[in-house]
């Protein structure tokens, strides 16, 4: 049996995003990244640029005063903006997986979708060196040092996925497929899980 | 590039022992589960029933008094019973990737081999209906529930390879490949595998 929706998690600078990427164009099929944030900052009022960075990591910096600077303390009903935040991004990936096929990267869609039986869940991670060297060639050099940039970025999404999904970040059972991108290769990648998709 | 050696390792009820059998018999190379078994069991001078046992589980039971009943307190060198069997382990595995291509099922071979770039690691789980289902079907019923054969099984698995190699078990990062075989199905496990060893 095929798979009509693909959810993708990835550690930061392991190639998930591209793997997304061209398993929607290959099966064509629509692949939600930005277009996933704008919904959600139209839904809550938020920027998108506050809805790309914490919609699914968590912050060390102050919410409280960061949301001050937005215009808006809490969200309604008395909940935090991060729970806010999180009630939105649950309810409008629920609705694109009805709707239509699509890969959906990130945001704990796994979690999200895990009692639909018409989603694959794929989880991609890499080794240290195949990130540093990607993330060095994709984004550049900065002023940290790209092993502090990956331990940050992914201790971020570990901690948000742990508090929202109650469940360990990069453990096998809460995926159908892991794939190590760095020995497998991107493009490997796409055709075991276009292959899956397709239920061949 | 392809792969001279594959590990598996796998839940309880999985059936990551037939996916590592019938990849064997695909790839033309020898399965190594009872053939270990023996060779160790040959090296240690213990029974072959408790390397099957005890070379991947924690036991609940005391080791001092089974050791006993074995006639051996105590490995060499002072070590214990089960730091003896576990180098034992250690190095046949090593020879056996060294020598020759092959699978490996169980036994921390993830961990063993992790510095040689010819391996393939792969991780085989699934959901626990599919589990209870399968080995109701491949060893019966006993006085114990399935569930509780399962919880039991893995968590003795958990305990060895985390005492062993300090990692966790189960976790997607310590593999290259992890696969849910009751989505991906058992033939379909075999065929990635196959395809990632040739290096297709």
């Amino acid at each position: 049996m095929g798979k009509r929706v693909i959810t993708i998690s990835r550690e930061f600078g392991s190639g998930g995003r591209t793997i997304g990427k061209k398993t929607a164009k290959r099966l064509g099929i629509p692949y939600y990244d930005k277009e996933l944030i704008r919904k959600i900052a139209e839904e809550t009022g938020f920027c998108q640029e506050f809805v790309a960075r914490q919609g699914e990591e968590a912050s060390s910096s102050n919410w409280f005063f960061y949301s001050l600077s937005q215009g808006q303390a809490m969200g309604p009903n008395g909940m935090s903006m991060s729970d806010y935040l999180w009630s939105v991004q649950y309810k409008i990936i629920r609705e694109l997986a009805e709707k239509e096929p699509c890969v959906i990267v990130g945001r704990c869609g796994d979690y999200v979708l895990e009692d639909r039986d018409d989603c694959l869940h794929v989880f991609v991670h890499a080794p240290l060196e195949f990130k540093k060297e990607r993330i060095l060639r994709l984004y550049g050099e900065r002023k940290e040092k790209p092993e502090k940039r990956l331990e940050e970025k992914d201790k971020k999404r570990k901690l948000y996925y742990q508090h929202y999904t109650g469940r360990d970040w990069g453990m096998a059972k809460n995926y159908h497929l892991c794939l190590d991108s760095s020995l497998i290769g991107i493009d490997n990648c796409v055709d075991i899980i276009e292959r899956l998709a397709k239920g061949l």
